[in-house]
C-alpha cells in the first residue's frame, strides 16, 4: 500500500531533503526511522527536494510498504525524529498518487527580519536585513516575475539545455511586525530560484537596484544580472498542492 | 563609568545567566567577550538571572570600565556572540544606575504552542499542548494572582525564613495564532514562580484542575498544591523596567 504523510522540519541540522550517503539528510533520517517502524527499507518521494538549510512547514511525501497501522506509525516517527522533524496527516493513498508528479503547485515562504538588532530567537530561521526595506517598491517589482518566464538568470542550470521557463502563479510581500515575508507560488521551482528572487528584490528593497532590474534580469538571461542568493536559512517550504483525490 | 545595555539571547545552549564555574552560562560569555574588548575583566550585573534554557528579548546589563567606544563595542560583541546572544542600546549611565536594583518591573512571556502537531522551528521556544486550552477559564484563573501574595506554592524556597510575597501587577493572556501567550508583569519574582503560574494554568485551561485551584493554591502554601514548572524553554523575560533618569 501506499502512504501519504505531511512532513515539517527544522533544516539547520540537515543538508537537505535528497538521501545523500555520508551526511545527515532529511529523507535519510525520516527513511530510517519509518523503515524502523514497518521493519523493512523504504524510498521516501517528496513533493519538494528542499536544499541545505531549508525547512518545511509542509512537505509531502509518499511510500510503499507491505502494511502498517497509520496512527501507531506517526507516534513512533514522532518520538525518534522530533522536535527536528514532526509527521502528521497519515494517509493511505491510490497507487496514482505521487508526491512529486501529483502535486500541482508549491507555496514557499521566505522571512526577512527587518529591524536594526538581530533576534537570537528567530536567528535560525530568517534574514537579518538591518536596512529599512522600500516594501512599496518591492511588490511593484515582484509583478513582473509573475506569469511564465525563462528564469535563467535566477537558477542554477544543471546542464546546459536545460529548459527553465517556469509559471509563477503569485508572488505576495507583507509585513508581519518586524518582518517581511515573501511567499511565490508556482506549479515547480528551479534550482535556487526562490532565494536568487529574494536576493534581488532585497536589493530593490535597500535602494541598491531599481525596479527596472526584474526586467532586465528576465531578458538578460545570465546569473550576473542577479545578486548570490539569499541565505537558505530563511527559506521555508510552507504548503504543498494537491488536487482532490 | 558605568556602561547600560540591552541583551537579547537564546537560552537554549545556556545554563542561565548568572556566572558559574565549568558550566556554560550567558554571564559567562558574555562577560568574556566584552573582557576582551575593553581590555579588562568586567562583572555584569543583570536585571533578572534567568534559569537554564530561558530566553531574554530585553534583558538588561551594566558593567563598570575604565573607558570604551560604545558603537565599537556592540559590533564587536555581537561579532562575537551573535547569533545565540545579541547586544543593543548601548549607553552610558550615572553611578546611580543599577540593573537589578533599579529595575522597576520585569515582564515575562510564556508561549504554549496550543495545536495538534507540534513545530519543529518554535521547538526551542514554546511548549507543546495539544490539548485545546481554554483561555476564558485560564484568564479568569489568572485574576486571583495578581496583586500582593504569598507565592510560596509557587517558588522554590532557598532558605525556611524567605520571605516569598510578590506583587504581580498584571497577568494577561491571549490567542496568537496558534500560540497561547502568557505575560506577567512584576516589580520582582521569586524562583521558578512565573513557570508554576504557567503550569496551574495550563492544568486550569485543559480541564484537569478547577478555577478554584489558584485561591487554593495561594491559601495551602504548599509546592503540592501546583503541578511541576512548565519547561523553562517557553519562557522569555521579554522586558525590564526603569524610571526615567
Amino acid at each position: 500500500m501506499r502512504v501519504r504523510l505531511t512532513v515539517a522540519y527544522n533544516g539547520a541540522g540537515f543538508h537537505g531533503f535528497a538521501i545523500n550517503p555520508g551526511v545527515r539528510t532529511v529523507g535519510g533520517v525520516l527513511g530510517d526511522a519509518i523503515g524502523r517502524y514497518v521493519g523493512h527499507p523504504v524510498e521516501l518521494t517528496c513533493a519538494g527536494r528542499t536544499d541545505a538549510g531549508v525547512h518545511a512547514r509542509s512537505q509531502t511525501i509518499h511510500f510503499t510498504t507491505t502494511g502498517t497501522d497509520l496512527e501507531g506509525l506517526v507516534k513512533a516517527v514522532n518520538r525518534m525524529c522530533r522536535p527536528e522533524i514532526v509527521v502528521s496527516e497519515p494517509a493511505i493513498v491510490s497507487e496514482d498518487f505521487h508526491a512529486r508528479f501529483s502535486c500541482v503547485s508549491r507555496t514557499y515562504r521566505y522571512l526577512i527580519l527587518n529591524q536594526q538588532v538581530a533576534d537570537p530567537l528567530q536567528a535560525h530561521m530568517s534574514w537579518h536585513v538591518n536596512t529599512p526595506l522600500d516594501i512599496d517598491k518591492m511588490t511593484e517589482a515582484a509583478q513582473y516575475l509573475v506569469g511564465t518566464h525563462d528564469f535563467s538568470s535566477f537558477c542554477r542550470r544543471p546542464s546546459p539545455d536545460t529548459d527553465l521557463t517556469r509559471h509563477v502563479h503569485r508572488l505576495d510581500l507583507w509585513r508581519e511586525q518586524d518582518n517581511v515575508v515573501i511567499e511565490i507560488e508556482a506549479k515547480s521551482f528551479c534550482h535556487q530560484m526562490v532565494r536568487s528572487i529574494v536576493a534581488l528584490l532585497t536589493a530593490i528593497g535597500t535602494g541598491k537596484r531599481p525596479i527596472s532590474a526584474v526586467k532586465q534580469a528576465l531578458e538578460a538571461k545570465n546569473r550576473d544580472s542577479v545578486p548570490s542568493p539569499a541565505p537558505p536559512h530563511g527559506l521555508t517550504l510552507h504548503s504543498t498542492h494537491y488536487n482532490p483525490m
